[in-house]
């Protein structure tokens, strides 16, 4: 069995632990040191640090405190690796804690982040997700059980200082373009509640300082939320400072293209067993700017889809203009609307498209004024039939039940 | 073998055949008329109605007449369809004709409808692709062959009155926002070379000045181009008039998820064969607002994807806000920089990209303040290893050839 | 468009198109020459010649001159193609004619050819579909609808002298064995009903005495009845003579493994467009016996199963060692009695497993005594639930129309 | 966590675990009792229970005692469980001990049982395949590298008396009617190496004497090596007796269709991870007589086959009639001198496509003489290109490593 690199205590606060951060900052020390060629194994924290519950109070994702995500670990070092290579990395596998056998997911308050469609649900609400096996359901929406597409949210290499100062000038010059809104445009740095692994004092005091924050995914990966990037996938990361300094973290049981509940697929602590090589000057050799990558050989067949699309006319009906943003918010809420009448709740159909395999593809950008989007619903996620037919739908769902819900203070 | 409905002849205008149309409007007589469970044949023109033409000479992409634009078949009426029904439609089969074995794939000059790239690639551009049998390949782009998932780009009924000036009322309020933008933001009513169909003398006069251009998708369907709305697949389109009012035109060989080159996949001529059934009350009974639809059961399997990631910054290095437009965009350049290293000129990545069955993913569109997009190239397209290996790519390309250009005038 | 360079007409008898021939010899004149790299259409007969109809009688069925089987379209050369080169097929499309949009599917009586389950139904039965596009269904057994993996039954190279003598030898031993069994153990030379394409006078009659039937497949392919030879599958076979000789024909509209019902698929007429290319000395090169095939990147995609086992105790109680034939008939018998509990007749189970595309896999082949095969089922080409659940069968289908049956005269 | 209701030492002969047997017999008492609707977790021995080890000595393959296997785990009882019901079990999951990441393949000696292959490799040789994750690979098979299809060989539950009775005679009569063969063709109860589980006394020698082994797959299941009953899979199982006694074992990190190689698949100790239900009477609902199952929803995509075909003539030119188990040893060899021509010996191909996701067809059962059958070799499981091309092979494999060979004594 690989060794594990990097161990947590699920019953300790990740600031404790010296191998975990929470910021982006080149001068975060390694970790843990490999070789090209290693396999090891890295525990993870889930996103939040453990601040969420499994019970049925959504006070805690009302109140979490999102400045101290995500906690990720690392930085782990591979020798040799020198900037303007790319850092090979296969995920070998991934998997729970025999202890944390369920995961979370659920809507900020649109007062602390919100999510997608946060005008539509602006109060905080969550659902728990028990894991049985490679399969998961949920107490809080029933009729449905699928298969994980196991992946880190989080995962990418150490900037270097001149990308994290570009980092830092680019998201607050847009920051500053509304600096009220609620929700921000950006999450700006914020040392107070920083954790920069091994650092100290007045090293750490800077760092935090200038350390960008984990929300956004950038140039080197990072927070992208791509559910493809599961156990099995390889990986081909630009690497921006000696050692390179992989991080990773925000595992994830499950999601569906977009993460647009924000708190976000069915979040979970786990660890991810890795594996590394370099090639040798390959940002210049392939001409790369972002990670790419090859998706899994092994990935649940959900591939029976019922597809929503939508345009760039937003609820109000104002027209936008190639707004794939839009028009995907638009997939969305006929889906949702779709499912409402089985008999979901509104937060049951929102949350599920957030959990589960679905895709959201980019299928018109170029159409004048409209952007298309579509979402695709797998139809065998259901323990019955979603799809239409004369006789018109059969609520199969009761609505007895719903997502907990905790209202602003 | 089922009945062709609606003929056309090639080699005479589309404006000639009256059971052909540009334009939306509810006053538009059916071409003809068919019953539920019946299946029949409609041919079609290629969008443009014949003004590209197989040649290594760009010019006529350059000149082409975008208000012409798109030449459908129909409408078919379905007897007893009704306002608030859905009209279930099932793509039988979808042919190109035995004379017909090409398409076309180009960008329009930026000065004339432009594309996804126009700031990249500003001028008229074209690749001619043959068809042999179900694959095509074309002298302009070498090292490729694929299996076509042909579609239609436009299919979807006739809209009511009212739906019609909503269209009319929210595009023009887009339009007046930026009025001399070029291109355009919106494309509005153009009685000039609008033809109705069916209609004529005053009638038609005044339904061309009112009728809703083609070039956006909608809420009844129109021109959405999802390539996944492919032979075999079935379709739950809205119904807004008595009869419905099906219209289908702009076939597709083959597209890339986004139809980025704008002009657009590998554009067609063809049939379409088609079977039509009726869901009364359908509307209500799913709350559907915008068609549904299922995949088909056959549909090429280029599964083995090198994926590309993209964030809302955009070239000059501008943050966007959750901008998923942005985000493609960037997947889009950094594939087309990739493909470059192996011998393609830009032109000629960025029209694959167009053509081949690439997907664009939703990746990310709550992590703020940057959307993630990607991009899924399939590898299997090409003939020879496009995947990424510690010896670097081998310029399998000979760059002897290119796409034609033809220069602004 | 490809050149047609075989045509047939389907009101003429087959023995009067010198392009065709129906037993396999190095003597008959190439129908056509190509080169390397063409591509062209051929048009093929159905594997009886049209002795089947499209009507509600199986009397053609029980009647049919097996003897006369199976008219090829044929021999194709290739230019420079030398003994022992492989010779690259593409099967770039495979189309019905307008004309002629349904096929058969039979089970010949036992005293004249019979079928895999020949001692379970004895008497000649068959169904007749329908084609719909790229979709068939049956008068005959209803609650099914399905995508065709369309593919030719019979394709290959003529054999050298050495090789035909050989096959002419090892079959006569074998039949030898028990000249009087009914069906008989294999189909011998038989001068009389042979069609040896252009040959004329003593030089057909020499080589009807000794062509070799068309019926089993032998090692340059011929009647192998493999599904996914598809539409878009790439083949490679031996060469033995100069110029190859290529004939094709038995086109199948779609097909279960094993073609168990013997006459035998979807049977239809057609046309295939194929490529050409060589591998000089491919045989040795790659060790090469039997021809080897990459499979088509576009098939139906049915791909939820139900799965039925079976293992080699026969119908009696008896043990057979590690038959995988007698194991393969108990999972079709298992999937038969399943499928009667949904109102089916076993001669419509056993019709719709030999036209649908059920997978048949040698799952055991080491565990003494009893050989393990598994019948994969299709369970998306029913138009109801197959699955089993704790509710029990639900009988959707009436058990009023069954498969037309002719009495043994 | 679910609850591991039967553990095992893997330090300790499974003969003193008492939730261990090694026969079917309806006597042996359960291990552990469940309700309907539980999910447990057994833990399995490797079918030897641990007598081939981890090195490059095939000696243990040689000597190995096969009247031990296979160690099984159970039974496991289901409250309510009675003849006639189907027991579903749902497999949620398949895991490694974390001390024991790899396995083994071999074919035994001709002398001790032998193999599908066995007159082409008589003596004993293994090859040992290491766990990374979801991936294997082995020192002893250069090249390759895949994930596992992971599986439990035998599973199913106890036959009552009368079953066993009939197994034990039909058996008997074949196995008499050559007695003297080697390899023997049945296997027959042999009570020195039973091990009864809770059974003792006299009650246990009475029940060894007459239990069968598990070798063959039968009526119940039991040792059916389907390598897609894998992880995820939901299987309905007959029941013969009270509490049904479900036991399960033998699990496969991978295995190609046949399991060729019969020792056997890549072997490993684990554990299996179950859920029950009853679908009480269900034998009779739906006519099921074997085991039927429904595939994972998630397997590994190794989707892209070179496909290699055998008819029934043998070796030595001998035709069978309508044999299946010939053809697919044809097609077996037709591959094993494929792979040699890129540097593989004949015993790492033949091991590799006992291991490797191969799947076997069959293809063709009624074109008398010949059956057909078909390998299809999964093309991206190697590191290198094996597809044909004009340039012939590359010897990618040095050739100068190879499975230790242990000679018969």
């Amino acid at each position: 069995m690989a060794e594990t690199i990097i161990k947590i205590d699920l019953d300790k606060p990740p600031y404790e632990n010296e191998n975990i951060h929470n910021r982006w900052h080149p001068d975060i020390p390694m970790a843990a040191m490999v070789k090209p060629g290693d396999d090891f194994i890295v525990e993870c924290h889930d996103w939040t640090g453990g601040q969420i519950h499994n019970n049925d109070d959504a006070s805690d994702v009302r109140d979490v405190d999102l400045t101290q995500v995500h906690f990720l670990s690392g930085p782990v070092g591979v020798e040799g690796a020198e900037p303007g290579d790319l850092l090979v990395v296969d995920i070998l596998d991934i998997g729970t804690f025999q202890e944390s056998q369920w995961g979370f997911n659920g809507f900020f308050s649109k007062q602390n982040g919100g999510g997608f469609l946060t005008e539509h649900f602006p109060e905080a609400q969550k659902s728990v997700w028990d894991f049985n096996g490679m399969f998961t359901k949920s107490r809080h929406i029933p009729g449905v059980e699928f298969a994980g597409l196991i992946h880190p949210g989080l995962i990418g290499c150490l900037p270097s200082k001149e990308m994290l100062e570009e980092w830092n000038k680019r998201e607050k010059v847009l920051f500053d373009s509304d600096p009220e809104r609620i929700p921000a445009l950006a999450t700006l740095p914020y040392a107070d509640t920083a954790h920069m692994g091994k650092l100290s004092g007045e090293a750490k005091t800077r760092a935090a300082e200038e350390g960008a924050r984990t929300v956004p995914p950038r140039e080197h990966g990072g927070n992208c939320d791509i559910k493809d990037l599961s156990r099995g996938s390889k990986i081909y990361f630009p690497v921006y400072v000696k050692n390179g300094g992989l991080s990773v973290g925000d595992l994830h049981f499950s999601q569906g293209d977009g993460e647009i509940t924000f708190c976000g697929a069915i979040e979970m602590a786990g660890w991810i067993h890795l594996r590394v090589e370099l090639i040798k000057d390959g940002m210049s050799k392939y001409a790369i700017k972002n990670p790419i990558f090859k998706p899994s050989p092994m990935a649940p067949k959900y591939d029976d889809y019922l597809i929503f699309e939508g345009v760039s006319v937003d609820e109000q009906g104002k027209q936008h203009y190639l707004d794939v943003h839009v028009a995907y918010r638009q997939a969305v809420l006929n889906a949702i609307e779709y499912l409402k009448k089985f008999g979901y709740s509104g937060a049951q159909a929102y949350s599920l498209l957030g959990c589960a395999p679905v895709q959201g593809h980019i299928s018109g950008v170029v159409d004048i004024p409209n952007a298309c989007a579509t979402l695709w619903l797998p139809t065998d996620i259901f323990e019955f039939d979603v799809k239409p037919n004369a006789d018109g739908p059969k609520q199969h769902v009761k609505g007895n039940i719903d997502l907990p819900l905790a209202k602003d203070k």
